[in-house]
């Protein structure tokens, strides 16, 4: 990549991937390095990911993703990886923070490590989506996760087939101000 | 840079800068720009930012999140610009899924944004420190920010005099597992 700007500007909401190529193990261990290399609050690091690559149970989880009532996520079925970030409890200090201004850091936290993560792939030439919407229970199911753990993300991956598109974005006069709101 | 992966592993939360020197208008115009487009739930974008570097007023800010009974947070008076970072009202569709999965996207979306933001810093060369420890009354006032707005973050930014220093983070087999928790 030439700048970060430029990779950011390039990264997208991939909705389309080539099914029959999966993700080189050593592109895997390199996203997940960026991920936990993530800054945060306290240093809590309130987070476990979890890979998921073995093809029937990634199916599954791309079932737990899509919701035909809503008509949403189908594409996720084509992706060879899912990476799902778990909420790990906080440290004193940040779950301090949380309770005393009201905040909660880790939900900024995990936001950060996924923007890391996404980057990281698409600086690898994969392409990525963030899904916030699927079926918690499911997917706590079928990767055993501990009840009362929220499962916040799941970070779909893959070769992507789908074309550069320009992004819609506010005007900048609407989203920034300088020396007063 | 070279790759994401060292642009992220360079990052780092810092302390301590230079006082005599202010960021570049064009620099900060880039990072602007790189937080921007980040993405976020439904695109929502259910952010502001406001950019202090008046002189004055951003030293009013740094007294805003320092405290002295936690001794912390006093470096933030060397920072030549702070952008703080306020939180907007997400989308119809963004809101629902707040709502029916119980799961506070905005802070997640700020999240992913914020971490554009300081790797685009990193990436112009600057040093940067995520702030959501802060007295966001005094803030509000001091920027005028509609009373219900909430201050998720402040993002203090300027050249660094800190000597990079090694991360400490979990060990790997804690934060990662593969097919199941």
């Amino acid at each position: 990549m030439n700048d970060f700007l430029s990779l950011a500007k390039q990264r997208q909401s991939d909705r389309a991937f080539d099914p029959d190529r999966s993700v080189e193990p050593e592109k895997i261990e390199r996203i997940l390095q960026a991920a936990c290399i993530a800054p945060s609050a306290c240093n809590a690091q309130p987070w476990h990911f979890i890979v998921v690559d073995n093809p029937e149970l990634k199916n599954q989880i791309a079932d737990a993703t899509s919701n035909r009532l809503l008509g949403i996520n189908h594409f996720t079925k084509q992706a060879p990886l899912h990476i799902i970030i778990v909420e790990e409890k906080a440290n004193l200090s940040s779950g301090f923070g949380t309770w005393a201004k009201n905040k909660h850091f880790p939900h900024l936290d995990i936001g950060i490590a996924a923007a890391h993560l996404v980057l990281a792939a698409e600086d690898e030439g994969l392409g990525s989506c963030i899904i916030g919407w699927f079926d918690e229970n499911k997917i706590r199911q079928l990767l055993n996760i501990p009840s009362g753990k929220r499962i916040l993300l799941d970070i779909v991956i893959g070769y992507s087939t789908q074309n550069d598109r320009s992004k819609k974005r506010k005007k900048t006069d609407e989203v920034i101000s300088y020396n007063g709101y």
